[in-house]
Parts: structure tokens; sequence; C-alpha cells
């Protein structure tokens, strides 16, 4: 692990100083790649489908792991989206002239040696390294052992463009290791490794937060709210709180609970209900909804849990305070918005409330790297540092300061 | 320890929402204060100085330690400096309006709690509380146990300085169990502490690295190179080199290793030593460098060195290409410079050279937030992430996107 680690490390200066048009044009031979190697990926994925049938995996599961002729077009079509993107590295973040006449310029520039875990979607394979190599990075990908031989076949596919193109194949790699010792290796190696990303259940990003000496930006739950003030467009309402909970339940920017101010809850929770009950929603509520309706008390641990199902918690507030208090008490920082249309009531709750992403009037599935234009994304940190909120490819740099001298020493 | 941070935690929102006018009008009342509370603060002073010359602690660290009228007047005039900064919260980094409409806002924001080990040094009890206030986090200060009677005072001032403008005092506050058990607490309360900085030795730093859940965003060595070139201005990389090592040799972007290439080594490496030499310094030099003066051989330890100490390596190059191969095997990523009239080699040095701060001409001593014209600084990061390089007062911001909707749903 140790030599493979430190030969990928080795990698990063050759990796970071490509022009924008070698790898744009390496990224459309890949994509090309992709759709001529599908057959050899589709029987790849047949493999890991029977395996993963055998193993009575959930029809969720199942379908993520899927691929057809379709999923491998769409792929190298994001690989194509991805190649049209903005350079990522050499943005010119900010720059000024100090008192000694020192001219400083703030670069953006890759971030090194990336490590990115996830599960189950073979299309993240590729996507992922097509954004690790668009901005500079080499890259590590552990996918899921459920995964194992459509991610095989679709990095063997990009490695093979890389070499073909004159670029060392390990620039992206699999990690040789994929067990969960492997995984324990690779993310205390910060000599080599410069960043995880996690991407998953629960259970391995805190693993990985809490073992981890490499930087992580983790990619974990939303607890997500919506609050229905006082004045509101009940039409607009209504639609906003279905997309939010029906459209996509079970994704981290899904509603989980809704808070609605008490002088509006008798004339628009009998709608909400009867509108999410024919979507096939349930419902918890505390005393205050179960006024107006006849469902289950909701308790704690209701409003802590993120269901991604279509359940909702429903708790009547007296007032906006109220409402921010519950979302700092069982938000998760991710996604939190209010509908009204009073003016101050919406800045107040724009700024008081602390999530990566606060909305006014609009649905909170719209945290998401494709709804906010970045092209493509790497997920949705739930980090406060470096990256929060929908990462696109910008995020996969840091940046360093070029100090330009006529000769400049301290006095 | 936990209610202590539970109870920091929930002063976020308060601090977060604080106007620049309230923020700055306490802080020149801070600053005023530390000024009419110097004698308690240098009876406190002396207390650890006592101290620390009863258990012999070295000339170095005892002038650290020490405070005078003046060092206390230069305190509060820091903390004046930082009231007059930029307000940090609340900038617009960017802003678009996505197809469907949205507006989005990419808007600074405080981190949160933040929790910033140090030592000896009591001044940075101010700046840093200072630095934090301003920012609109909590801050929760550990200082060195050698400092605890200065550090203290100080905070005792500060803090009353809060609570007599109606601001809850535990805004700034310093850890109360200041043992290695209490920072080990400290770095593990992710739920409550969002940011550690460490500052300090490398056990301290390493330690911290690798025990914290919490984010941390390290304040380590600096291992920096020069690299003279084959075609240079002689007399400016003279004086340069000479900054670089003897200003002020016991800090991080002091240069520990100089390159020289080899077709300038035989001319300028006799003067580099006279220079050096009558500054007190002492050397080790590569079988190159041996060959023009009578030195000591460097072995691959010594180029693994932060001396922080008149000590300087001295190496021969056959090339800038060799010189960056050096650089990439021992630098510690800090500060990196190059001294050429080439354009080309410039040009090339600073796009390949992966460190913070990286240098044409000038002498490396310029890494430092004041240099840079931060007007105060937090340190110089060595992560890569989040900040790096010197930190100033908005690196002690992250941002979140604020989406500004007419009632959109997802598609």
């Amino acid at each position: 692990m140790e030599a493979f680690l430190k030969h990928a490390a080795s990698l990063k200066p050759k990796v970071a100083t490509l022009t924008p048009e070698t790898k744009n044009r390496v990224l459309h031979v890949m994509a090309q790649a992709l759709i001529d190697s599908k057959d050899l990926i589709l029987k790849a994925n047949a493999k890991d489908m029977q395996y993963a049938k055998q193993n009575a995996l959930s029809a969720a599961l199942l379908d993520r792991l899927f691929l057809d002729e379709k999923r491998i077009e769409s792929m190298a079509s994001s690989i194509q989206t991805i190649a049209k993107l903005k350079e990522p590295v050499g943005r010119v973040l900010d720059g000024w002239v100090t008192d000694e006449g020192l001219r400083i310029e703030k670069i953006s520039v890759p971030i090194g040696v990336i490590g990115i875990i996830y599960e189950s979607r073979p299309n993240v394979t590729a996507d992922t390294a097509a954004l690790c190599f668009k901005s500079g990075n080499v890259a590590i990908l552990k996918g899921g052992k459920e995964a194992f031989y459509s991610n095989s076949a679709i990095a063997a596919t990009l490695r093979e463009c890389l070499e073909k193109n004159g670029l060392d194949k390990d620039l992206i790699s699999l990690l040789p290791d994929s067990s969960r010792e492997g995984v324990a290796n690779l993310i205390v190696q910060d000599k080599y490794v410069d960043l995880i990303v996690p991407r998953g259940g629960e259970s391995l990003i805190h693993y990985v937060s809490k073992n981890a000496t490499v930087p992580v930006v983790k990619h974990d739950k939303g607890l997500c709210h919506i609050y229905i003030d006082e004045i509101v467009d009940e039409q607009k309402a209504l639609e906003i709180v279905k997309n939010a909970k029906c459209q996509r339940p079970g994704v981290c920017n899904a509603v989980e609970t809704l808070l609605v101010h008490q002088a509006v809850a008798p004339s628009i929770l009998p709608k909400i209900y009867k509108l999410l009950k024919d979507e096939g929603c349930s419902f918890y509520g505390d005393e205050g909804a179960k006024k107006f309706l006849d469902i289950p008390l909701a308790t704690k641990e209701n409003f802590a849990t993120e269901y991604l199902d279509k359940i909702l918690n429903i708790k009547v507030v007296k007032d906006l305070e109220n409402a921010i208090e519950h979302i700092q008490t069982y938000g998760s920082g991710h996604s939190e918005a209010i509908l009204t249309k009073n003016y101050a009531n919406a800045e107040y709750f724009l700024n008081k409330v602390d999530a990566s992403c606060v909305y006014v009037n609009a649905s909170t599935r719209f945290t998401d790297g494709g709804a906010f234009g970045f092209g493509a994304e790497v997920g949705i940190s739930t980090n406060k540092l470096h990256a929060r909120g929908p990462m696109g490819i910008n995020e996969l740099t840091t940046y360093k300061y070029k100090i330009y001298g006529q000769g400049q020493i301290r006095g």
C-alpha cells in the first residue's frame, strides 16, 4: 500500500501542470472509450448483478448498481460535460501589491492525491475520476464491493485512455486493497494522501471521520426542515412541501420535519395532510399538530430521524423564533427553508439559521450541484470547512500564493 | 467540560449576528481596558516570570513570556487594528441566478466555536480572542501553563468588557481544564467545537492532528528553500539569502537550505559563506558545495531538519529540475523561493513547486499575515485545505448559500 500511495503522490506535479487542452482532449477520449467498451462493462456489471441477487441485496441497491446501454451513454455524456467545465486550475482568486511592492497572486491549484470512498453506483467511478483528472488531482477510488466488477471495468477503460495518450495510467486507480483494512490504512496515510471524500452510510462516514489523519470532506446526512411562516402563499407552500418530501424522499435534501406557525396551522395542516397522504406519506405530529390531524405523537427521536422515506414530522410553533430554535436543535446544517411573505422574517431566518443552504420560498431539493449549475458534482459536503454544501469541481482545488519580487528583503 | 462546551456552542447564533458597529465598539473598549488593567496584568505576569525562572525555562521562552507596559500597549493597539479591519462576516463571495430563477448568494459566515491551543506569548490571548470576536466566533483559548496567570488576567479583562457591554462573557473563555487531558477532551468534541487551531511545537501539532475529530488547521513547521538559478543578480541574491537566514532564524519562514545552480556556485558560494559567517552562521554542504567551502558534509538528516537557528544547508544542483526535485523531497510546503533573471524558469518554478507561498526574487521571510497586509494574523497555516499559508481574519469564516426563490420546486 505504501509503495502504491508513494507512486500516486509522485505523479502530483505531472497532473497538476497538464494544459487544459490536454485534459479536455483526454476526457473526450474517455467518454468515447466508455461507449466503445460497453459490452465489456455490461458483462462486468452482469457479474455484479448476479452476485447481488444471490446475496439478496435490496431492490433499491440493485437499481443503483444496474447498468444498461443508456446508463453507460449517460456516464459518457457526464464526462463530456466535465470536459466543457471552465478550467478549475489557475484561477486568480485574489491579488494585490504589498507595501513593499511585492505582487501577490492567490491562485487555485490542485489538492493532490484524493481518495474517494463510495458505494454501489458505478457511474460515480467515472464521474469522480473525471472530476479529479480535470482538476489536476490524482484519484484513488474505493467503490463498494457489490460493484467490484463494474468499477474495475470502468476504471480499466479510463486508465487505458490515459496510457494511450502518453499519461501515467495511475493518475486514476482503484484502491488495491478494497477491504475494510485497506480503507483503514488509506485514511491514515497523510504523508501521501491530501484529502479523503467519503460518500455513503452514516457508519462509514463516522468511521472515516473518527480515524482519518488525512483531512476529510464528508458527505453524510441531511435532516432538513421547512418552516411555514405566519403570512404565506398557501398554494405555493403546499407545492413546495410536497416537492421537498415526495419528489425523491431517499435523498439528503428531502425535508423530514415541517414546522408550521400556529396562525396558519388550522387552515394549512389539513390540506398538507390530504395532499401528502395521496402521495403515500405517513406522519408524526406534536400536540399542536394533533389538534388538527389524527396522527401518532412525534417523539424527540422522530424529530432526530432522517427518514429517507415518505414520512413527515409536523410541529406547530408559536413563532419564527421557536421554529429556528427547533432547527438549531435537530437540524444537521444541510438545507433549511422558510416560506413567507414577510421580508423581515425571511432575512432573519436566512441570517440566523446555521446551515450550508438556507432558502426562502423554494424547495430544499435544490441543494445539489446540478441544480446549482455546477455542471457536475463531487457530492454535497456536510463539512463546515473547505467545502460546504454542493461541492463542484472548484472545491477539488486549494490555493497557493505566488509572490513576485524585485529583490525585496524583510525589514 | 461538556456543559461548558454546550454553553459555548449555544452562544454561536448571538455572536454571529452582532453588528459590525457593536463588535468594533466593544473591541475599542477592550483595548482601553487592557491599558487600564496594566497593573493587574503586569502583576500576574510577574508571577508567571517568577515561576518560569524557578523552573529554569530558557531565555528565549522567558523573553516570549515577559510583559511590560510597552508590550501591553502594543497588545491594545493590535486590538484597535483588528477593530479597523474590514468586516469579515457577510461578504458576498459569489452569486448567480440558476436556470430555474433561484437567486443564489454565497456569503461568508462565522465558523462557530474555535479552540485555539498555543504557547508562551500572552499577547496571543488578546489577539486571537479579538480576531475570533470580530469574525463572529466563540473563542476557547488554551495557552501554555507557563503563562497561566498572564493569560487569566488578560482574558478576565476582555470578558469583563463583554459583560459590561451587555454581551455574554463566555464569548471568550479559557479552557477550564488546561491539562493534557483537557486538551485531549476538547479536540474530540466535534458536536460543539467547529475548529481547532494548534500553534506550537511539533509534538503538540502531531498529537492534535492525530487525535482530533474536530477539524484542525495546523500551524507547524517550515522547512524552506531558496534556489539560486543560473542567471541571477548576485548582489540581490546575497541580500535575500542573508535576510532569509539571519534576520530572524527562529521562525518558520526562515530558510534552512540553499540550492545553488552549478554555474554560479564557484562565484557566489564563497561570498555567501563570508557574508553569513560574519552573521554567526554555521553550514553543512553536499559534495558540490564542499568543493568551494570547507564545511561539514550535509546528511539526509540535515536536509530534513528545521534548524530554527543560524545554520544553513548548502547544495549545488545541476539545474532547475534538480532543485525542484530536492524541494519536493525535503520541503514542508511552506515557503520556497527562486532567485533568477530567467522568465521561463521563474514561471516554471512558481507553477511546479507545491507550497503555500512560492517566491521569485524575494525573501521567504514575507510569509506572514503582517507582511501580506492582513492587519493581524491567526498564524501561518500548514494545512492544504480551508486556510493555506498566512491566515487572516477572513480565514476564520466559512460560507453558506442563501437561496432566494419565488415558489420554485424541483422538476
